[in-house]
């Protein structure tokens, strides 16, 4: 993380150009990063095997959920510590770090355990949402709750027949006429959605106004607190906003994922009527981004994993002949498709980390930069990412969470090694926040195609500058070869692509899924070079540091083993929707 | 099944030449099927979700196992009905009827449920071991209640310290100069080795005579009944061979995973001493086959249930313009990329089936024919396929679980709808019987390597002929040209890296899995130009059965969609080893 963010992003620097965090220096950032890490590796981890064992139990009576044991003196923990407030807006009690840095502390709490980060993951969301369309009031009432963490927040969208396509939602809001609201209806799949580490859960619920247009302009966002807040702040009556059910998940156990049914339970009005999606989407994006995240976390600690074990385990010899002739069998690290399979998750992790710390801090350049232009770029970059990150990460993290259980062997199917949960738990973020699918259209439908490739233009010129300054470095050359080829390919083919979806919008939906991975190893080649072009820099100034080298190591990898992935791709994303629609023989 | 079967293989005129199965009609296998088939359906996949839901229990005081509610009753159906003994030797009580139809039957049963079809799958390996083994003493006694299924069987390989690396196994076997031996040690990851299903279990135990040789050398197999057996065929003593624990486990909840115990339980020598690997590879290979089929079988229900799902859920409007004007929303199905994650399922099974099925053929001319040469050959071909078979149709098979997952967005996450557990139990098939990884270096160092690729080019024979034969047809063109230039690749492809490997060996450990992907592409594309090749003469003939334009409509969604892959794994398998083993930076 450091070098990413000292090496490699120089966002000190960066940050320089913004009043707000003109005055940071790399020490604070690191000593954050340091201490955060320690919380999540000594305070969270310790809970995370146990916690999926255990799960969230429902009281049917009280519609009480209590957590797994240790997750609420964990939680507690990280109120006391002020971890909550990392990121946070100083006028509501927030320590005002950027964005970055809670996303690294995030990252590190999301290899710890990503049932228990969701806790707060999802608190975060619902700050971020009532901060950019709360009315004052909302905001001095629930901002510095959600900001000190004694209060958690969650985001009630899905309902038992859309979620997807939530203008088939029919939870509706009655006016009472007082400014207040009552809700009725069902929510299903509600992350977080009841819990005791908190004495209040600040419910945000999309649902109907009376007179709402149908479909998804008529959707209106409701702040539904379990409990009401009296005028001195003290908690009053219980809302009638009830927990009837938890899921039985494939993992995150430790997350309760609540069925909420609300009767009528009194709300307010978040932002205008009937542009509750608009105001949802700003939760949306940053969760899109935490998601992405969640698996960049996983990545990298069943990597960790993996790696220990594959030093350990003794099996069979190495093909070229014994390695570890003091032992009765090597260490299976020495075997060519072990080593495969660990470095794919590493140079999953690396890449990932380096494109998802490069989108927080462009996104706060989008937030605070002073100048409108670069605001505004950031903003259309960081657009473009977010659905790669979500996407192209929480693959990444499920094949590399599928890959370090492999190196487990047999051992890797059993609970009490980690090793499966982390790939159960990978499992979800490839769907939530908008399924990969949804993602790949959102990629390529509007923020390529919409205006006409320009927003990839932008990035596109980022990597051309780097093929300009480092297409002459012979050393270079094995990184910056593929990529300015692919970045010469993706032009054309996002063309193509175009091309035939103007003529049947189908085609690019049949393409989406294939382009967005494109995309990623479009993206990833190119903080691959970056990164490899600052270890060669070191290496050439005399350093012997091995980190340096195994920088290099590893975007060699990257090219030569995953980033070739993208062949394929081209071949199959040009085949055309035909071999998809005029199937109807098939699917039957 | 019926299609492959009899349009495409043509199995009975095949089997004509063994005079085994000289009489046998297809109205008699259709039949089996069909019944099988209702077996299958109405008394074994109500048991799937609740089992896993329920899973095995241990009772620590007598080491017995309880199994999931109705698994006991359904295996005395099993039993009752003389399910066991389909294509067991007609000399211990078995039907003999060919290994393909049990095949069939067997990928039904792992539709149903993987974890209840490994009770009596373990047991029909046993019976294969000791057949192939077993002393007439041995064959005699427990050969009828293993075919009946009155008694079931398990393979006793691994222990904590090895599982592919057999060699380091330190059970031992003590003569006791009476024929008998006393077995001690600790067993791991027992498939059924404890349960409620019968009232006697035979174990097939791999361990070492005082004075074996070092290694994989001296290793001996071992029957350890779970109950002595007296003359008159009653059982007599309690066996000192206890179930010391089960394990949690991702998937297969239903299927107990014993840890077993031996001290100084009594065991008689099966086949040679020393030579118990050999004499355990009868049952390996059969397993290896058979784990293909487990998620052959997975397969095939999870598309059915996604399919079903995605015509009935509901969920934004196609891109192309409403298709369902009558429904709130169109059915998911209309979107291209959930056709796309339904065809890669149905193609995984179809090819997979044909593949599957032509093993099991091919095993019956391997065993059964009259002609030494066809035996040899077919032999050698099942040799070269059972790798492919087991890696490359559960590689398949965890991908087409997870697209089929994924079609039911938020919901397939839930354990009720099924999806997920499907995804579960797939994963231990990419594990278990020898990792994916060993395949590929079983098929390509051994069986294509070894013998400088004569046994590939026997099969490539097979290709070549086909070529031949619809090369000359132009609407076979679109099969026919992409296998054709595969096959050309394929030649130079091994080539290649059998140069490499002549120099340095890893290179084959860097290539293999890889390699072994782009081989089952091979054999997948043969069969599919096969399949499309009798779909387009039906069609000629006047056919218009939708039955067979679903058939062209999948090879061609196959070659257009999946097909493709191999460009990038050959390239990725050509870039050496070096970006493998030169990372010990990177590996720290």
């Amino acid at each position: 993380m450091q070098f990413v963010m000292h090496e490699v992003l120089n966002v000190v620097d960066e940050f320089k150009a913004l009043p707000k965090h003109a005055d940071l220096d790399a020490d604070t950032l690191n000593a954050v990063l340091e201490e955060g890490g320690k919380f999540a590796a000594e305070v969270v981890q310790p809970l995370n095997l146990r916690g999926d064992a255990e799960g969230c139990t429902l009281d049917k009576a009280t519609h009480e959920v209590t957590t797994p044991t240790g997750f609420k003196d964990a939680y507690a923990q990280f109120v006391e510590g002020g971890w909550a407030a990392l990121s946070c807006d100083p006028e509501y009690g927030g320590q005002g770090l950027p964005l970055l840095i809670n996303q690294c502390f995030y990252e590190m709490l999301n290899s710890a355990s990503q049932a228990w980060t969701m806790y707060p993951g999802l608190s975060h969301g619902a700050y971020e949402a009532l901060h950019a369309h709360g009315t004052d009031e909302q905001k001095k009432t629930f901002l510095p709750k959600l900001v000190s963490g004694e209060w958690t927040g969650t985001m009630c969208l899905t309902e038992p027949h859309c979620g997807t396509d939530l203008g088939l939602l029919t939870t509706r809001a009655e006016p009472q006429g007082d400014g207040t609201y009552r809700v009725t209806g069902n929510k299903i799949f509600i992350s977080a959605g009841e819990h005791d580490l908190a004495p209040n859960i600040i419910h945000l619920v999309l649902a109907r106004l009376p007179d709402a247009p149908k479909g998804s302009k008529g959707i209106s966002l409701f702040l539904v607190p379990k409990y009401h807040v009296k005028p001195d702040g003290s908690l009053g009556e219980r809302n009638p906003i009830f927990c009837t059910g938890l899921e039985h998940k494939m993992g995150i156990h430790a997350n309760a994922t609540a069925q909420l049914s609300l009767d009528g339970a009194i709300g307010t009005l978040v932002g205008e009527p009937n542009k509750g999606l608009q105001a949802m989407f700003v939760m949306m994006n940053t969760a899109r981004l935490g998601v992405g995240n969640q698996s960049l976390g996983l990545t990298e600690v069943a990597y960790q994993n993996a790696l220990a074990y594959a030093k350990e385990r003794l099996q069979m010899r190495s093909l070229s002949g014994t390695k570890a002739k003091d032992k009765p069998a090597d260490p299976i690290i020495v075997h060519p498709d072990v080593r495969k399979m660990l470095l794919t998750a590493k140079a999953y992790a690396e890449g990932g980390r380096a494109m998802a710390m490069y989108g927080a801090m462009i996104a706060e350049k989008a937030h605070h930069h002073p100048d409108d232009k670069v605001r505004k770029d950031s903003e259309e970059i960081l657009g473009l990412l977010t659905p790669i990150v979500k996407a192209f990460l929480t693959d990444n993290g499920f094949a590399a969470t599928n890959h370090c259980m492999q190196v487990f062997g047999g051992h890797g199917y059993i609970h009490e090694t980690g090793a499966e949960q982390f790939v159960r738990d990978a499992r979800i973020n490839m769907i939530y926040e908008g399924t990969n699918t949804v993602q790949s259209l959102d990629l390529l439908g509007r923020k390529i195609l919409q205006n006409q490739g320009a927003t990839l233009k932008k990035f596109g010129k980022q990597i051309e500058a780097l093929i300009a300054e480092e297409g002459v470095n012979e050393k270079m050359a094995e990184f910056i070869n593929p990529l300015a080829t692919l970045a010469d390919q993706m032009t054309k083919f996002t063309t193509e692509i175009g091309f035939k979806g103007f003529v049947n919008a189908d085609e690019v939906g049949g393409a989406s899924v294939d382009y967005l991975r494109v995309a990623g190893h479009l993206v990833f080649g190119y903080f691959f070079a970056r990164m490899a072009s600052v270890a060669l820099k070191k290496i050439g100034e005399g350093s012997t540091d091995p980190f340096y080298t195994a920088k290099l190591q590893t975007a060699r990898f990257y090219f030569a083993r995953l980033f070739p992935e993208t062949a394929s791709l081209m071949r199959t994303a040009r085949s055309g929707v035909a071999n998809l629609l005029d199937t109807d023989a098939a699917l039957t």
